[in-house]
């Protein structure tokens, strides 16, 4: 039987090449339908989501998964199984689908109920956070951030290589692609101002990150190392970590971000599992100095995924392509981090968010924020209808796009979007 | 009817007038057999836990409650039905309780079946920590860790004033009290090391706080004010948010505190309702800068609880009080907190944890962290039986109590204890 990563393969569901959903990808969501009804399990394929609580409900599961484990709203019972029962399903769902299999393609009426057009569905949370942690481990967002705060030549701590640095975020508001949010209030200060003042920021921003995905938990006071990490990642998603850089100026030392970053975090609706990015893996960035010996990697830990961010205002007939980077260029990969994450014996949970912090690339059109596209505000990004940019306006769309590129095939996340609502006085 | 608070109500159950649990308190906590069996919700009354989930399903709650809401193993579903219930239960059970009702007194079948020894019952987490952030908001602990690192001119962050200073802590590894935790390992470095190691904290430390629990949540993209914030703090319950001193100072810039914090954080088994700390509120210190019009306060928003801090070495045949202190001392009060924490619009959730920070008193006696009791090592306490401690040692056991006193009688907390293993290698 072939690999379900197996370029060759070919399901009975038309998908066009630049299709984010072959049958090589099978990433996973929770779906109802739009007008309602129970939430429930599927994967993308082409344009439609193949229902995988009714081909449970058919019987079509019974040699690999727990019955009614699809009928749920949140991947978390399916990702508590563990991945030996992750990669009997996606090969059971490739089987399933594939041209040359008659079991679903030749049997109409659960053809017609399981698999539904993509754009008559609605898309819900895939999971349910339990934590959310963000990373800072692109070097170049790093370098860039540092630079504009303290200058070149104290640009990167000096933690920076020896750590991948992260903190606790806020899993409350976590929510999926397309939910609009309320540009947010907070406590002000202008550098040469006497006292802070209480108001709509002035300077929100997004952050392209990837999101990981954890399945299967760690107990507290164990520690985990390369391979029991990369066994827990059940997948990947895209992730905006919207940011409010003029809350964050004011109120992030000593203890760090906090209500800057609070308001609202959102991720892709589809969830990539590990297995289907596996052709794309790739060695990160050359690590000098040396990792201390838990964070070292004896397997290439980055992913090629090619993402794009762009902006569309309320004026704009369409979105415009703002940058263009590559997830590759991380320091840190996910695998460290979540070793890291494990070291003091923190306990890892089932739905555990991670962002991968800001992807920014080795050139000005390849960040992966306002605040370094627009050099904190002294370069207004110029877009094509004429307007422009330094941070973000109330009406303001901006759409994350990400894809592996396969020989003829994307494996693809889809996009993860969000509409910037006027704040609420 | 008497309030519930009335100082002159008694129960049918013997009560010491140094009990923490007299009928006047009625906190709350999850327990089951020492045996195993069915985790349920119950209240602790003198040496005993009065089983709730037993009082339900005898019929008594029915005017009141909704059925089976105390046959949970956390207090979540109970704090979701918002404060008129919170009200209508606690009158309920002070009633049943009170020595001059018939009801529950003159049943003996019931009143063997509820009422249980607590010293032969297990007391479990109280309810499910949905979200877990640390505040920082002694002045007191401020000053004296700015003065450590800073020194005395720039011990006080700018904006420490106007933002009661929090940030995300990790609700995976809060426990309750009783339950031993490893000696972390983390990256450390000393400031003259070259580059960092990975190995034992050196430099475990305890912080005493209050833990607030919030028992009804706010939406995404609301603020709320005072009232709101009042109604929403369900009780507090005893925090000792561990802390690895040396992994913290190496990882904490930019972003703060993550491993050094991940541990372990310790809460006790008792909640305390806001209700019933109502006759001990007390105003806190004078605010100068007045806060911003959205932190100020109406209401006296500090509490007259006294905190006592006991530490017992593996070799000691007692604990020593090693620290005595009070909640009143704090600057920015628990209704401040949860205001600021939902200002951005950042939603609040039932079960959401939110730490006070470290309760330093003025005087060196009244620190809450070995960090200034020791002054970060340079004075060692000496204990009662001739050993000496700047930081944790392996087996040391620490204990927090903490209790408003009353006329009479004493509304308490019980305590929140934990003893350090040696670290895994």
């Amino acid at each position: 039987m072939p690999h379900p990563n197996d370029p060759k393969l070919k399901s009975f569901v038309a998908v066009d090449p630049d299709s984010d959903f072959p049958i090589q990808n099978l990433p996973y969501g929770v779906f109802s339908s739009a007008d309602g009804g129970a939430r429930r399990v599927g994967v993308a394929i082409g344009d439609f989501v193949l229902d995988l609580a009714a081909l449970d409900e058919a019987g079509l599961f019974k040699e690999c998964v727990p019955r009614g484990v699809f009928a749920n709203a949140a991947l978390n019972p399916f990702m508590a199984l563990g991945p030996d029962v992750w990669r009997a399903a996606r090969v059971r769902i490739s089987e399933l689908l594939r041209h040359d299999n008659a079991e679903l393609r030749d049997d109409t009426g659960l053809r017609n109920k399981a698999l539904i057009r993509r754009n008559s569905v609605r898309l819900h949370l895939p999971f349910t956070v339990a934590g959310y942690t963000d990373f800072y481990s692109s070097r170049e967002h790093a370098t860039n951030v540092g630079i504009m705060f303290r200058g070149k030549d104290n640009a990167l701590q000096p933690n920076w290589t020896h750590i991948p640095i992260g903190y606790n975020g806020r899993a409350s508001t976590v929510v999926v692609s397309g939910t609009p949010f309320h540009r947010p209030c907070g406590q002000l200060k202008a550098p040469d101002a006497e006292r802070p003042s209480f108001g709509p920021s002035r300077k929100l921003d997004f952050e392209l990150e990837m999101g990981v995905v954890v399945g299967t938990p760690s107990a507290m006071g164990t520690r985990i190392g390369e391979r029991d990490a990369a066994d827990m990642i059940f997948g990947f998603t895209l992730l905006n970590d919207w940011s409010a850089r003029d809350i964050q100026a004011w109120e992030y030392v000593p203890l760090g971000p906090f209500q800057a970053k609070a308001f609202a975090t959102s991720i892709g609706p589809w969830v990539v599992a590990s297995e289907a990015l596996a052709p794309f893996r790739v060695p990160g960035p050359v690590q000098d100095p040396e990792p201390l010996p838990y964070l070292r990697q004896s397997e290439a830990g980055n992913y090629d995924i090619h993402l794009e961010v762009a902006l569309r205002t309320a004026a704009a007939e369409k979105p415009a392509v703002i940058a263009r980077t590559n997830f590759r260029h991380m320091y840190w990969s996910s695998v460290q981090q979540l070793v890291h994450h494990a070291s003091s014996g923190c306990a890892m949970n089932v739905g555990d968010l991670l962002g991968s912090g800001t992807i920014s690339g080795p050139t000005p059109d390849s960040f992966g924020s306002l605040l370094e596209l627009s050099w904190n505000g002294t370069r207004p990004i110029a877009l094509p209808n004429g307007e422009r940019r330094t941070f973000f306006e109330d009406g303001d769309t901006l759409t994350i796009r990400g894809w592996c590129q396969g020989e003829g095939y994307r494996v693809g996340f889809g996009e993860v979007a969000g509409t910037i609502l006027p704040a609420r006085t």
